[in-house]
């Protein structure tokens, strides 16, 4: 099987770092061997070698801040459509910035490497929300897979968890704390910090950015609510189609109430049917301290399906990191390629 | 597929309703179209065709206290192992009852039926407690499956998560609530309930057998711990071969106290790595409330899987029930039999 990574910031490097520590392991355990053929970066370069990239060499280069092209191989002129292009390999590894209102460019990365016969494993959570759909579609038509296990809480596998884990089971209600920034400021919040301090206090561990308009105002919790509507309740929404309110207006005192009453905030994205229709919404909402997800405090993501078969199953786990995400990837991957 | 039922009580009609329920739905998404050719239960007869069974009527005559033999096909003269040895088969479904301490006749059942190779689905936990190595080792040479999601925490499907979900992962640490039984005393029991009275409120509503101990003193929570043991970590173990302590010995006093410490009592069964031996163990545990274990209420159960991969992930899920343990034999079915 052989890798085009493109994108090779965080996550790609969380999954290049991944795959080097398991290489024996996956191999034998899995009768998984990749090799990776081609890195394309918007700021470190690219390179390409169909006899495969030391991958070991390609890390060391980015972490020294130098380019990528110092690699044994060709380097590819124009963007990152061109190095799809003029590339061969298996499995195009999407890792490049999301941009939530356009979708792109990665959505046309992924329908070009489609068009190449060329499975897609994307982090990106532009091209699912936005593109689902089509990008499927065409998946389907050229025998390829569309994965994108990273795209929802990539620390918690619960894309694979629904399709394999809760396979035949028809899935009634989907409904969460979808993202760590806004649950690590609310759970700061209860222990008495006010919003200014507790946002400067998750902008200085690196959970908030310095503008935090997509965690705060609930836009990258819409953004993953409709890629679950999408996929799993089959709707056709794009993210601005459902109401969305973020956590700016909770007050100190509102929280100090529900505290009173056993309950506690939690921004909840959720998706459910109503009436033969698929609804969604992303509020703050008063959970009763009894759920499992009244109990989920930090920068931690947790989701509650509700399916026929099991009734309510929450799974709980980190919402994401460099190690964790590069996990994401891996596991789709795995199902691609790995015999199990 | 040809399916046998091996025991058609509470699990095995469960799993006939939600094959019956569900039978247009799994055919068109999974291609999955198993048909019923035995059915062997030990109060309720048996019956074998060939052709198939009708699974509605087999409902219906054991609903209306009727025997199996009522339906087309031969009856087979003696015990479930010369059913086993007399007619030809896929999968056998094994649901006979758990005997914790022999693991039989449920290991020479998965025993014949995998040297006919046939697959074995079974929710039984003596033959997986017991022999899960040369139960495993049998299916694979004869290149068949050995699966038992059932087994643990049925209602949750935590195996197949581990396996699938978190494939290509080292599991550390696995800890969990176990037992749905326990969960629910200790539940009333922190709400002011004495032990006793706890006890008769589970039994009263079916949670607890007449004779408890298997749960109260931690048998059946051990029998899991030492499936998960074996399975993910490698083990070979026999249930008793690990410290198990019960809940029979936690008084009101100790849990006031562990409440006025922000903890709550949970039975815990846990199995971890320590200096490059492999460790089990069952007892109550003190949880923080900030843990997600902690939030756990009534007969629920929860696993928190430590990996190299995610750190903590936490699964919180119904403990057991007709459908639920019902879901985890389709479940395995479908990783047999189904396009995924």
């Amino acid at each position: 099987m052989r890798l085009i990574f493109l994108g090779f910031g965080t996550v790609g490097q969380g999954l290049a770092e991944l795959l080097l520590a398991k290489k024996t392991m996956l191999a034998k355990e899995y009768g998984f061997k990749p090799i990776v053929v081609g890195i394309a970066d918007m700021l470190k370069g690219n390179v390409y070698n169909p006899q495969g990239i030391n991958l070991k060499k390609a890390l060391e280069l980015v972490k020294a801040d130098k380019p990528l092209s110092k690699l044994l191989g060709k380097t590819i002129e124009g963007d990152a459509l061109a190095f799809i292009k003029q590339t061969k390999a298996d499995v195009l590894l999407e890792a490049t910035y999301t941009d939530v209102k356009t979708g792109e460019p990665a959505t046309s990365h992924c329908r070009a490497a489609l068009n190449k016969k060329m499975h897609v494993v994307t982090t990106n959570k532009g091209p699912v929300a936005l593109n689902y759909r089509p990008l499927q579609r065409l998946a389907h038509s050229k025998k390829v897979k569309f994965l994108f296990e990273g795209t929802v809480v990539s620390g918690t596998p619960m894309i694979n968890l629904i399709r394999d884990t809760l396979a035949g089971s028809e899935i009634r209600e989907i409904k969460g704390i979808l993202n760590g920034t806004t649950n690590y400021i609310l759970t700061k919040m209860e222990e008495g910090m006010t919003y200014e301090s507790a946002l400067a206090k998750a902008q200085e561990l690196g959970y908030a950015e310095a503008v935090p308009d997509a965690d705060v105002l609930g836009w990258d919790a819409l953004a993953k609510v409709t890629i679950l509507a999408n996929v799993f309740f089959n709707a056709t929404a794009k993210p601005f189609d459902y109401p969305c309110d973020g956590i700016t207006k909770i007050t100190p005192e509102a929280i100090a109430e529900a505290k009173k009453a056993g309950q506690r905030y939690k921004l909840i994205g959720r998706i459910w049917r109503e009436e033969g229709k698929v609804k969604a919404a992303v509020a703050p909402q008063k959970v009763d301290l009894t759920h499992p997800l009244a109990g989920v405090s930090g920068a931690t993501n947790a989701v509650t399906i509700t399916s026929d078969t099991l009734g309510d199953v929450t799974i709980v786990g980190p919402g994401a990191g460099r190690r964790e995400t590069g996990f994401s990837m891996l596991i789709d991957l795995l199902h691609l390629g790995g015999k199990r």
